[in-house]
């Protein structure tokens, strides 16, 4: 098939696709690198370096640094800002609610990612005065949402949590559900690979903050983050041979997918 | 030969090996996935995202903060605990005698790894305490231990230092030798390239601990994670073209590794 | 070509090249592995496991803690510091200052990098501080130096601040500049790729600090290492696939480095 009518087949496909999302994501990646989005993010040890190359292969601009007496000055010259709770320790602890006030002055999208928030009662008790900050994302999986809504995670537990909180939900699993209470979308892409490395689920909620910096419609920057991990984390896994070269074949995926791509194996509905 | 004499024929030769090392740690490895081994892990900056892919590849579940708030819940929800002294900040200091008094009270297995002891006067002072708090293993290579023994890592002292210790020494160098002071192996698998990547051992000690959780002869837990590790690093070395591509293949290789691998390539004495 | 037809042809080739750099380089290489050399780096959260890995890739051996009241037994112990001034915490705040006044009390070489410095002006103020402790090497980007000098990263300004600092300048960027205020050096080698990996600059500059090491030259110690960083860039270009395959590749292609590459691809004036 010659390139431009593949180009609109696909055009047109795409437009079957609630929100026109993959042609949305594939806009956002584009304008990612040509715009320099910067993001900072608070992230875990185990997420820094990961989360720093999945940015820079997206086209945006990563920046880490977790001390207090720095954060303010970094957020100020970042377009979004990520916080996530793994490896809360004394010095991200103090550092987080500085992020939120700098993002929250400086008028940022910010992105929750309540990291193993289950398994420990103070990170929990930290996570809902976080939330109290207006995340305009918040990334969990099952047992970190039960954890902070104190119900499980159906859809309609997840959309009442959703509008509780002004935030959009983006619930991650074999499915992902992202909701702001409102709308609804289910994103089946992905792959069981992802499950097997540190960090994938934390790197890829740095796409949906550098994303929020984009869109202000934080329903499609939530859905077009998850669809763009989704989609390279397939392509990876088609070249990868095991969770060791799998990270390095995602990287490389993110950085080639565009809206042909995305359009061609998005499982949306 | 028929896939079925092949798996009698390792079969007969496993029972060749001492302890049935082989099948052992193939069995031990097929069930940390099954099972969902928990592994909290207080380890260096540099090894924890390795350390955190290492125990999901081989299909246990890490967690890592360092947190000493958080340090007694994480440790309360794993089945075993690895201490490292690696970059050893204020944080760690004041998270390790929490890690291992929770292990302790919990009964669950912990592993010491007294990282660069050898280097540093304070960090020999904390791991002669963390010795006290009776480590199902110790895992290190010769300077270490000389540093911890006040003796050179003579098979003798090995074993005279474990009795007095009631531990399992495992000293790693070019052949590892494994010692509860009554049972000695050693086990000579391996790649020169493991000494090139940052981190190996470190990564390689989250094993121990993750086979402790399911074997209660740290014996056993020791060697087979030593010969597990061994073995996927001749692997990747096959693989692999340089350090770079190593701990990719690394990881790779130990997620494929079964019983028969382990059996054909294994070199113990 | 015969092989020693070949080297003879370069050798000849290289005597072309300003201060003989390409076979100084591929010297400094093969001696870090024949003699051990040691870094202690104080570096960034996302740097510390690529650092450690490109130094033993070159055949050093680093080490990276950050315990102020470990760094001085460290360094003691070590032939070169580098001191990064990413994600600046206070462990990390509090160490360097013991880190360079170790490294001066043993007549030891260090390199600074003063990571962002534009982007904090805490950080700008500490690493003022830092260049009164007269570092070997200044590792920086145009904005950087900017921050730094107050003055745009034109050769002359680059000269005289060096000339000012008593210490080597070593801007990168597209074309890297290496002046010591008399003497100045214009290395074209690298890759566009470099820039989408974090902390690829931050590594190079601990090949830096080990060059430092074995050469008292310290304008030579910074072209060699950045020459070397560059021309392996070029190499894992050639084989990588896109910024995560990039990494593993360049690590692999630096182990592999020799005077010959360096002689063949070395783009200096």
């Amino acid at each position: 098939m010659p390139a431009e009518e593949s180009e609109m087949t696909n055009a047109a496909a795409s437009h079957l696709f609630p929100f026109d999302l993959p042609h949305r994501a594939g806009r956002l990646l584009g304008r990612l690198g040509a715009e320099h989005v910067r993001v900072h993010a608070i992230t875990n040890a185990a997420a820094q370096n990961l989360t720093a190359n999945l940015l820079l292969a997206a086209g945006a601009v990563p920046s880490l640094t977790t001390a207090p007496d720095e954060v303010p000055a970094f957020v100020a010259s970042a377009d979004a800002v990520l916080v996530n709770l793994g490896t809360l320790d004394t010095e991200r602890r103090a550092a987080i609610p500085w992020a939120i006030a700098a993002a929250r002055s400086g008028k940022k999208p910010w992105v929750l990612d309540p990291v193993f928030v289950h398994a420990s009662p103070p990170r929990l008790a930290l996570a809902r005065l976080c939330l109290a900050g207006c995340p305009a994302i918040l990334r969990c999986n099952a047992a970190e949402f039960a954890a902070l809504a104190g119900a499980a995670s159906e859809p309609e537990a997840v959309g009442a949590f959703a509008r509780e909180h002004g935030t959009v939900v983006a619930l991650t699993g074999a499915v992902d559900l992202v909701t702001d209470g409102e709308r609804t979308l289910s994103i089946a892409n992905g792959h069981p690979l992802m499950a097997r490395v540190t960090a994938m689920g934390c790197a890829a909620t740095a796409l949906a903050a550098a994303f929020a910096a984009l869109e202000d419609d934080a329903f499609i920057a939530a859905a077009a983050s998850l669809l763009a991990v989704g989609i390279a984390g397939e392509r990876a896994a088609e070249r990868g041979k095991g969770p060791g070269t799998f990270p390095p074949a995602f990287l490389d995926a993110l950085h080639a997918l565009d809206s042909d791509a995305l359009s061609t194996q998005a499982r949306i509905s």
